[in-house]
């Protein structure tokens, strides 16, 4: 990709009506562009990372059996009604309208129970368990304010994945399953470190769910951190970290530490508490009529991307992982005399036959301006071929995250950059 | 992937609640899930055939400079008043409802309002140009009556491009490349032969549009097919077919054929009225204020997957081309002797580490039926491995499209299906 014919531009203006640093870096970026509050596109280098999160979330969520498809926006009421959620009164976050026949429609701001629906059509026996499935969704919320840019939009992407099971045996194996699996997704996303899977509020069937909270300052949530008895990392959510649960998790408040967290994934295990309500059932060997084990587990997918931005970038501007990063290099050509043009064309086709992901800044600004723009967006190399550079015959790289700077053959810098 | 872990299942059962003969073929095959009348959830096999067409579609575009973004569902109302189009009179088909606050939001049925907006923000100099900019987007239109199947949805998939450019010659070179682009998508998805380039109503601008229009029974549409004067083809829709412009074509009725077709894609020159009534202008190089020329190019990806179900089904069921199959093999396993189980699994993985994609019938029913799913599901070939073709020491190949069967060695087998 060439710089020159990317259509977003940087800015050095501060968004005066973005008070998320997430927002205002991705806009300043372009990564994304403010459609309304809590609405946002993703330009093309945005989307190219919404694409990688979605990409490592599917890899890890196929090796667990998980099957893809994709529901729908629109939603039928009676759908939403055996489970009393259709009730604006229950579910305060319906966007509503009406067919032309006058037939309510909603537009899905969830869809457990539009799966269970489905479902519902293929599933008679024991044999046709488990069942794994998820999907990429645009979800769509009415929420009262949208203040935390990509954190909490009214329209954001999640990936929701939902298990059917024989039993609670069959179910917490599954469960666990999936805990290893969320691990695995935010390690390769680069916060896995600051990542926990904490205790939290359950619902009607257990006393808690499982969050997965990423230690950082922009969240909205505080979560305590500390070891257990048997010296395991041990992360509580303060909404459910009264005394009484403290002792029931063997820890005391003490030797806990405070600290502000982003939820970046939910688990929750609805035991057949839903499938009761839905007669979502099965017949097993006995031919008995038995309530499927239900579970239902969440990532936002651009909320995470929101985090990522939060936790990571410093005051130059975005930092990605190279998991996620648009691209891996930005290529930055300084001047234009031939032998540097002929030079940096020719770096820039090697890496791209190899597959290596460049942006290519083949603009004819000033050095200050193309640097600038290469910590603004993040890209986790930046090369620099120039006069100065020809001379020693060597190309210097830096890396985005750690500032470190090097002058290396071209021979090693294919090394480095994986071509 | 084994059918034994697929949750869906195939049906003998027409559903009666469908006429189109797109949807109940998908429905019956597991490829789609009916939400309600014009509503559709895909399903995982369907998935991966709404996602090889939009790869396609995806790589003829970049070959032509797009650049691809995602714009948002939701929508203000100030982005669609000033051509006039929020007015439920002039669009009579939009979804709309309210944010808490009481402000009106509009659920995205076409996206040329919303990017001409976002693409002011990055457009000022005559440097800045061409842009060409597409997105695969949900589009949520309120139709009256929802009777085609996945052929016209109330929630669909659609590939929308939009160029803008310097001058009428410019656009008129994009303009080209793309109406080159689209045939080219048509040809990989197997209906290019029977795709035609036609006249069609333009807009305020010009006399005529393009559309794409495929010839099939189940088509909506009816166009008149020829030869011009010199010898080209040319396609009509009817609704401009009056003898007037057969004139100006060159041709006449009476060598033209009248058949049944269904619009696969069109094609817009909004020359600078769209850009007059938005403002959306840059600055030439004489420094002054110019209107963008604008042009937008659609295809809609469900509904060509609806079109090639028409066309290419057959009374067995489902015939994919290769390119949007979403699986290259129905591997049917006959029986469960250890030797055939052995082989099949062998089968199995060889084919699925060399990339090539299988869906492996591994369960317990007769052969009847894996023959049955096979030509439902449309796969472009079966492969069968029984005790019998052990003994023979070959395999069976069957090409669902042509029926044609071999009997071949397994290094043939390898080498046909590209392993």
């Amino acid at each position: 990709m060439r710089s020159s014919q990317l259509f977003t531009k940087t800015t050095k203006n501060v968004p005066a009506d973005e008070t998320a640093r997430n927002a205002q870096l991705l806009i300043q970026a372009g990564y994304v562009y403010k459609v309304m509050a809590g609405v946002y596109a993703f330009t093309p280098l945005g989307l190219r990372v919404v694409e990688n999160i979605k990409q490592i979330v599917r890899e890890e969520m196929d090796a667990i059996s998980g099957q893809e498809l994709i529901m729908s926006s629109l939603q039928k009421r009676s759908t939403w009604e055996a489970t009393g959620r259709w009730d604006d009164d229950v579910v305060d976050i319906w966007f509503k309208s009406k067919l032309k026949d006058g037939t309510d429609v909603g537009f899905g701001w969830s869809h457990e129970e539009a799966i269970i629906e489905m479902l519902k059509q293929y599933l008679s026996s024991y044999k046709d368990l488990p069942i794994n499935v998820y999907q990429f969704q645009t979800k769509l919320r009415n929420e009262t304010r949208a203040k935390s840019g990509i954190m909490r939009g009214r329209e954001f992407v999640m990936k929701d994945m939902y298990s059917c099971n024989l039993d609670a045996e069959q179910h917490e194996k599954f469960y666990q399953a999936t805990i290893d699996a969320y691990m695995r997704i935010y390690d390769r996303l680069g916060i896995g470190e600051d990542t926990y899977v904490t205790f939290a509020s359950g619902g009607a069937f257990t006393k808690f769910s499982h969050e997965f909270q990423t230690v950082c300052d922009a969240g909205e949530d505080s979560i305590y951190l500390g070891k257990d008895k048997n010296g395991r990392t041990i992360a509580v959510n303060e909404e459910v970290g009264d005394d009484e649960t403290l002792a029931d998790l063997g820890v005391k408040r003490e030797d806990l530490k405070k600290v502000k967290s982003a939820e970046v994934g939910n688990i929750f295990n609805f035991g057949t508490q839903k499938s009761e309500d839905t007669d979502f059932t099965f017949t097993n060997e006995q031919g008995e009529k038995q309530f499927v084990h239900l579970g239902s587990y969440g990532i936002g997918i651009t909320r995470v991307m929101g985090v990522i931005v939060e936790k990571l970038a410093d005051d130059k501007g975005l930092v990605w992982p190279e998991a996620v990063a648009p691209v891996k290099v930005y290529l930055a050509r300084l001047g234009d005399t031939p032998d540097v043009t002929d030079l940096a064309d020719n770096i820039y086709d090697e890496l791209t036959s190899k597959k290596v992901a460049v942006l290519y800044d083949d603009r004819d600004v000033r050095a200050g301006e193309k640097f600038a723009d290469a910590d603004l967006l993040g890209i986790p190399y930046r090369v620099v071929i120039s006069s100065k550079t020809i001379e020693t015959g060597s190309f210097e790289v830096k890396a985005r995250a750690s500032g470190e700077t090097q002058l290396i053959s071209r021979q090693e810098l294919m090394r480095q950059l994986g071509a």
